[in-house]
Parts: structure tokens; sequence; C-alpha cells
């Protein structure tokens, strides 16, 4: 499996025509290293999946090469698989990060059981070969602090690969996006770029982080009841302005929701959040506090049904209820395919009575991901050779590579990638070579991989039409049936009187057995189809739905 | 069942804490009237249901009161459970609506085999008295022509409904929302309005629908080869639109998608769209045609899987096939939860190396729903003694609530009603009354109203963890096992080795029915508790999942 000495590949494993589980493998002869490993969540089409991770056994085949894992920043996108991967190719593998992305790294392992991993701290600015590889690390601004991107000298030239931007002009900790460092790297010299195509279909800029603190500071000012503030625990910047608009109106902080609380704790040991704990009240103490002087700041921005803002919506939760005059402000956007889950909370929010403040009613939210004219302006930075568009949909991934023509990258530089393409590059060119083995790994309960896609599309069928098992003793000796069928059926709608249903659907397979029993057939899988053809043909007439037909022999 | 005849009664049973469905009971003494009958398409938590209807046994119990059904415009959401509902009621209660109402309603009627209904054509500027209660109908704006509000005279007061609309200051047809005559009905005085809250959240005003034409205008004169626009098949205004703009360029017009094909054919014939024979080409004869030549108006702008954009981005539509350079116009917005099928068709598209141009992107949709400040218009035009929010999700409810207060409504006269409270209306007050039996209905197949909660939730948990049939063979003589218990299951992810498994499960079952045994248990359904039991506490042990279990208990 030795590559050859000559040239580099570059393999995306996840994060391509899809918003999540970033991995990118670099392998150059005998040494391999991973930037990021990260999962996804999974939607409505995965009913019952808890996680997807990317399939990375071209990663653990070849663990032998691999040096290193880089993690660009702290999110669960880049992150999330970090624990199941290390579980596949060892502990003992050095995992690289800026100090507030291993700072959060560290609770997942521990929670996964990985004992003694290599954390190895990187500093922005910073430098570090492995193998055959040099990294530097760019601070990049994000909606989490301390993120990089990464130039990469290679033995066939350089790359940048710009993790998850976007150029704040006022970032909340004064840590600029390093223009110097990315101008420097395409002085340099660039191969390939590959960059964040998030936000590519949109025009503009992306608006910098503090326009949401003067968002907050204007509706803290005149909330004349409890105020509550769902965001991302990990977008500690946000959580930052939150605290800092409720100090300045004297009121304090309640922290919820068990993220929130975990992040917050952590980022307040690592020194990227500042409050006294003086302004920090324990939401069990928060019932001595009159409403007009409490924060309370929340998870559930994405209308999880388990989350804090999801419970005191509901009526459930222990400390906080919702009151009429109450203001609660959702500082994020909905994740497509949350939209509805989203509304569902805030609904139930105006419900009762609550104010709700969005970003589609005030400006409580900014993206992390740079727009259409920051894509421009890096792409302008770093004057690649080649131009891959990572971290986004397929449509994102086209405006980016659109954005990328424009800027001059020839045509024919601009590689759209499939997970699982390999990128070659040599001395004297770059091509997309053979596809490798790549994929999706569901995680469902304690099962990682086990659940598949006949699963999936099983569990789509039963949640759309339903199940009928049909259940047939036959005599062990002849072959004949004994006695009637027996049906059960769950989630199928029948179109009148239950039990004259049953009773025809009965005979109807009755019949069946008998022709098969005249035709002599004795074979299991043939009396099988025989009943799930006939009783298959009776639902379709009768409901005009097809159930799932489960027909079990059993020789008695 | 005779109401007092001094009271009026106003009950939506549907049209609140959603959108769709929408649907208002008028009742005064024996005389009841219905307006609108609209349908709601169902969402990812209602799996297998094909159309969800509200639940109008009130009406139906009370049929001989009915004297007829108002529509306000052609929408599905306040026509399509007009068939279902006539079924019940009968034929000949009269239906009325607006010329292009009517012809959209016949279509469907004529789908469901409804003979001969009474369908009465009313003229805007026009009156009709119906047992107590006056109509005069109010032209407005809406994102389908023809739209009307309803005053309403009443022994007890005067009502406004405005259905739905919104103030478009250049309407492409010339038809503004009649300032003149709700000034009138304000002066008149109007006890209750009941007005449109979709865009209640949304500051300002919605754009006019010329604005979409300028947009379209624009990108036909840049697009160098194929066009397609995807909208709304009942959005006329769009289509003309559309049709304009390609006239403009030189380019024919192919129509596709069933809905599209009829709504068109039936607006032209009516009046209500404008494009000669000679602009229109076949679908089958475009490929006579240079690309550059021609735009497709398409259904499918929600995602639709079936419709002809989805068929396009699949590379199954039988005469368009999308390619690099083609420009696919999305000139709709997603209904809420549509968001990621509607994504996924982008995504499609923009694989085959299509140009998508989207509401996100460039000005192509505005809505057909009046914003804050032209809700606030309304408001001030009408001037009602009490309020009541309609056609909204809560959040919208609250929102549309918070500006008639803003506008001087009395706080304890804006009332944010429930699916089936009823609104009394006397002489000298306006209050909640008892509510009445309301709720959902589901269509699934045949099925009307079959399907419920139960079917619901079976479904939900089947998609969830999936369905384990466990069936023992029970000696008829004694009640003892025979064999060995059989194990089917379906959507279960096992965590490795599936026969290993399955035998396991398999032993657990046999302890648990030689405990039961031993006990003396013969009844069958203690016998299947007992299994169900451990067969569910054995899936959690080494699957954490609960998937269903189903015993069956064979007599032999």
């Amino acid at each position: 499996m030795t590559q050859k000495k000559t040239r580099l590949r570059v393999i995306p494993l996840g994060g391509l025509g899809e918003i999540g589980k970033n991995m990118t493998v670099l392998e150059y002869g005998n040494d391999m290293v991973v930037i990021d490993a990260g999962i996804m969540f999974p939607d409505d089409d995965h009913p019952g999946v808890d996680l997807i991770l990317p399939d990375y056994s071209y990663i653990v085949h070849r663990r032998d090469k691999l040096r290193a894992i880089m993690i660009t920043h702290g999110h669960e996108d880049h992150t999330g698989a970090l624990p199941y991967l290390l579980k596949e190719v060892g502990a003992g593998v050095p995992v690289l990060g800026t100090k507030l992305t291993l700072g959060l790294v560290t609770g997942k392992l521990e929670e996964h059981r990985i004992k003694k991993p290599k954390l190895r701290e990187i500093r922005e600015g910073g430098h570090v070969n492995i193998g055959p590889f040099g990294f530097d690390f760019i601070p990049v601004n994000h909606s989490i602090p301390d993120g990089v991107a990464l130039f990469i000298r290679t033995p066939v030239g350089n790359i940048l690969h710009t993790g998850d931007f976007k150029f704040d002009q006022t970032p909340i900790d004064g840590r600029l996006t390093d223009y110097g460092a990315l101008a420097a790297a395409g002085k340099k010299g660039v191969r390939l770029l590959m960059s964040d195509s998030t936000n590519a279909e949109t025009a503009g800029i992306t608006n910098s982080e503090a326009t949401v603190g003067a968002a907050l500071r204007e509706i803290f000012a005149t909330a004349e009841q409890r105020i509550i503030v769902a965001s991302f625990a990990s977008h500690i910047h946000r959580v930052q302005q939150v605290c800092d608009a409720a100090v300045a109106v004297g009121r304090k902080v309640v922290v919820t929701g068990r993220s929130m609380i975990n992040n917050t704790k952590i980022a307040r040991q690592l020194g990227y959040l500042t409050i006294s704990e003086d302004n920090l009240v324990d939401a069990y103490e928060m019932g001595d506090l009159p409403p007009e002087r409490v924060v309370v700041l929340s998870t559930g921005s994405q209308g999880e049904p388990l989350s804090a803002l999801a419970r005191m919506a509901n009526h459930d939760h222990r400390t906080v209820t919702i009151e009429a005059g109450d203001t609660v402000v959702i500082s994020a956007t909905p994740i497509p395919g949350n939209e509805k889950a989203v509304s569902r909370v805030i609904n139930r929010l105006s419900k009762a009575g609550a104010t709700i403040v969005h970003k589609g009613t005030a400006p409580v939210h900014v993206s992390g991901h740079a727009a259409a004219e920051e894509l421009k302006l890096m792409l302008n930075l770093i004057k690649p050779a080649a131009f891959v568009p990572i971290h986004g949909e397929s449509r994102h991934l086209k405006a980016h590579a659109d954005l990328a023509k424009l800027t001059g990258v020839p045509d024919e530089n601009v590689f759209i990638m499939d997970i699982g393409d390999c990128l070659e590059i040599t001395e004297g060119s770059v091509r997309i070579a053979e596809r490798v083995e790549s994929g999706v790994v569901y995680v469902d309960g304690l099962s990682v991989g086990d659940i598949g896609q006949v699963i999936i599309r099983d569990r789509q069928l039963l949640a759309r039409d339903g199940l009928a098992t049909i259940i047939i003793a036959i005599d062990q000796q002849d072959g004949r049936p004994i006695g009637e069928p027996e049906l059960v059926m769950r989630g199928i709608s029948l179109g009148g009187d239950d039990s004259a249903f049953m009773d025809e659907a009965r005979q109807r397979v009755a019949k069946t057995l008998a022709k098969t029993a005249r035709e002599g057939a004795t074979d299991h899988a043939v009396i099988k189809n025989a009943v799930r053809e006939s009783l298959s043909q009776f639902m379709w007439e009768r409901t005009r739905s097809r159930p799932m037909i489960v027909p079990v022999v059993m020789e008695v």
C-alpha cells in the first residue's frame, strides 16, 4: 500500500455535498495526516440514527502510516468523530489543536473513555513538522474562538486549508484573521487552496460578531421581565456578549443546559470567557431574584426536544417557567432541516405569551462563515494554482467554484470533488485519480456501522405504510397449512371495519395457501412469496397503501 | 341544537396555530355559513399521511343549517377540503367564489366525482344575502388572482374577514386591494376583524409582485442556454411575468408538470393569463428549438420528489435534461418543512452544472401576504372593536395580536383563538364561549379519518427503532410451548453478529416461556406480556434501542 514518493494524495472523506462530518486525508509515500474528524447530525431521512460518521476505513486500513490528526477548531462537525476514529487507530496517534479546541475535545474523549490521548497543543503563528509535511497555523475568525487555517508545505508544493472562517474586522477577542500570514502564504506560492464554501451563495460580506452585541444591548435595555437567550454552547464570543449585555443592565446570568454549563466552565477556566463569579447565579437560586434582574443563557437554539429551551416552552423545565411578558432571544439560525423544530419551540413560547426575538425580527445572529466577497478576498490573497471548494452542499461548492473562476483560477484547475475522490498532485500536475473506499457510518445506540441502507430503507417504509406480519403454521410432515393464518398489523390505516378487514385478508391468504398446496409447493420461499404477493395486492386494493409484508412460515 | 337568536358564533375549525386547512364557521340561530374549506399538507411528523383535513364534524352534524360555503380564493389551503366536505354535507350546498376560484375548484370536484355542485360565481364589489348574513366582496391582492375579503353584515354587527391579502401598489393585473371599500367598511363600524397573520413577524411591507418581473427580465437577458423557472402553478401573475419576460427576449415558453399545465389552461380560458399560442411550445416539440430560445415553466418549487423539476434534477424527465450552463430560477420560497427537499433539488441541479437563482441570491420571489406595516394599515382602515388574528402559527398570531394592540384595539378585545374555540358575539359583548368538537382528520390512500394518533405514533416508533415480531407456538391441549420461538425483525440495528444475536434472543424468550409455564400461566395476555418484557429488556441491553415488540401466540 505504499504510495509512490512523487505524488501527494488529497482525499476528502466527508464535508463535500453536505454540511457536516468534515475530514480530509493527506497522504505522501508512507506518511498520512488527517485534517478534522467531524460528525453529522441525522435528519428525518435517517429515522432512529443518532449520529453519522464518515466512513474512514481508508484511514483504518493504513493506520501504520497515520502520523497525526489536526483539528482546525472545536465544532462537532470537525471533532465529533475523533473518539470513534481513535478507538480504531489507537489513542497513540497525536491529536493537534489550539488550546480551546483541545479543551473541548478532552471532555468528549473522556466521555468515550479514551485513555491517555496524545493531545498536542499548537500555537497560532507556530509551526510543526510531521513526516514530509510542515504545518503553519494561521488564526481565523469563526463562530468559536481559536480557529486556525493550515498552511501546509509538502514535497510537491504548498497547500492552504482554510478550516471554517470569516473575516471579522471587529472580532470580540481582538484576534483578526491573519491577513499578513495569508498574503505571505500566497507569495510563497500555493498549489492548492481548499476553502470553506458554506456561504458562497451569499452576496457581500458576513457581518461582524460585534453587531450582535449592539442588538442584544438594545433588547436588554427595554425588556421588562425575564430575558432568555438561546445560542450554541460552543459560541463563546456570543456567550461573552450576552454576559456583557446582561451585566451592563444590572442583570445576573443564569446558565442552563448541560452543554452550555460545560462549555462556559471550560471557556472560563482556559481564559476565553470573562464574567465575574458575582454575576453568575445558580439556576436553583434564581427564584430569589426578580425577573427583571435575570438573563437565562440556554441551549436549544436548534429546537432540540430535550434541550433547556424546549423544556421551558413545554413547561417542564425545573427552574424556569415562561410567563407572559418574558423575552426570548433565539441568537442562532436553524441548521437546514431544523427549521420546523425551531418553529415548534417558538410557537410554544409565543403561546405562553413570550415575546420572541429572532434573526428574522432583529440582528441577533450573524454567521461564522465568510460570504462571497470574503471568499474572493481569500482567493486573491492566496492566488492558488488549483482550487477545491470544501465544507458545503453541492449548491455551495458550485457557487464557490464560480467565484474562484471569477478571481482567475483557470477552469481546468477548479475541482468540485465528491467524498472519496482522490486529488493527486505531482511536480507537474494536479488531477482527480481513482476513488477510494468511503461513505457513511451510522451510529445508532451502541451500534456503530452495523446499521446500513437496508435498515434505513426498512424504517422509511415502515414509517410510511406500516407493517403486516402474516404467520402460517405448516404441518412438517405433509407441508399442508394448519388452522387459520395469523395476521398482525402495525401502523396500517384500514378503510373501515377492522375485524371484517382482517377476516377478509386471512381468507385471501388461506386461498393462496390452498392454491400453493394444490400446486404441490413445499418450499417455504415459494409459499412466502405467494402469500406476500396476494396480501400486498389485497392491501393495495383496499387501502391504496403498500405496507411491508412479512410472511412467517412455522413448521409444527 | 338551535342556537339562541341573539348571539353569533364564530368558530375557526382550522388555520390557527398552523399554516393550512383554513375553515371558519359563522352560526346564527338556524343558519350557518362556512368560510373556506382548506387542507394542510403533512410533514415528517405524519409519516404516510397524504393530506390533513380539518375535523368538520361540527358542520356535518348541523348540515341542515348550512346555507353556503364561501371560498375567498383558489389556494389548496382554502379549497382542498371542499370535495371531502361536500361528500358529507351533500353537493346541494351552494359554493360561492369568484370566477377563477370556481374555475380551479371545478377541476378538483370533477376529480372527486362530485356531481352537479352548486357553484355560484360572485363578483367583486357585489353583494349576496344568505339567511341573516349579508356578504360584500372586496378585492384583495394575493399570490393568486381574484382573491376577496368578506365584509359580513350580521344581526349583531359587522365582521370583516380579510382572506389572504397584501397591499400591492403595482399589481400585475392593475386590480388593487380596494382601499375605499375597506375604509367604508371601517366607517360603517366593524365589531370583529379576522385578518391574515402569515407575515406578522416581518417588518415593513411586502414587495410588489412587479419587482419579480424586473428581476426575471434581468436574468433572462443574460442567460446563455436553457432557462427553467419553477413556481407555484396557481400563481398566475408569476406565470404571466415569466411568459412576458420570455417573449421579451424572444424565447418560447414550454409548460411542464401536471398542475402547471392544468392551471395555465384554465387561466388562459378564463382570461387571467395572456400569451399567444405562437409563443407556447409543446414539451415534445422543444427538441426542435435551440436551448437559448426556450424558457421551461415548471412545477416543483417545493422540492416535491415527483415534480417536473425534481425529475429534471434526477435526470429522469421525459423531455428536459439539465446541462452545464443552464439557468434554473426557483421563483418561490420553501413552505416551512420543505427546506430540505428544496435544497436537495438545488444540490442535484448544481451538481449537473446548472446555475441556480433563488430568493437568497436574487429578488425572484415575493410573498403574497401582508407584512407588519400593511397589517397595521388594515387595522387602521377597519378600526375594529375586536380582533382575531387568523391564518398563522402561534408565533404569527401573537405577533399580529401585538400589532393590533399597537393600533389601539383594547387588550381585552384581542382574542388569540385555538381551533375549535367559539367566539360568541351578542349585542353587548364579545367573549370566548365553550369549545366545539374539532381537530384533524388524516387522509391516507383511500382512508379518510380512519387513521388516528395511535397509527401515527406507531409509525413514528417503527421509524425510530424498528419492530420485532416474536412468534410462540403453544400446544392447545396443555398450553406448553412447542419448538423454538420464531423471531422476525425489521429496521433494527444489531450490535454485531446477527445470527448469534437472534439465537440469544430466542433463548431468552424460551427461558421466559419456561418460567411462565412453571408458574402455570396459560392466559395468552400474560404470556405475551412476559415475552414482550423480556425481549424488550434484551434489546435494550444489547442495542440501547427500544423496538416495538409484537408477540404472537399461536395455538396448534
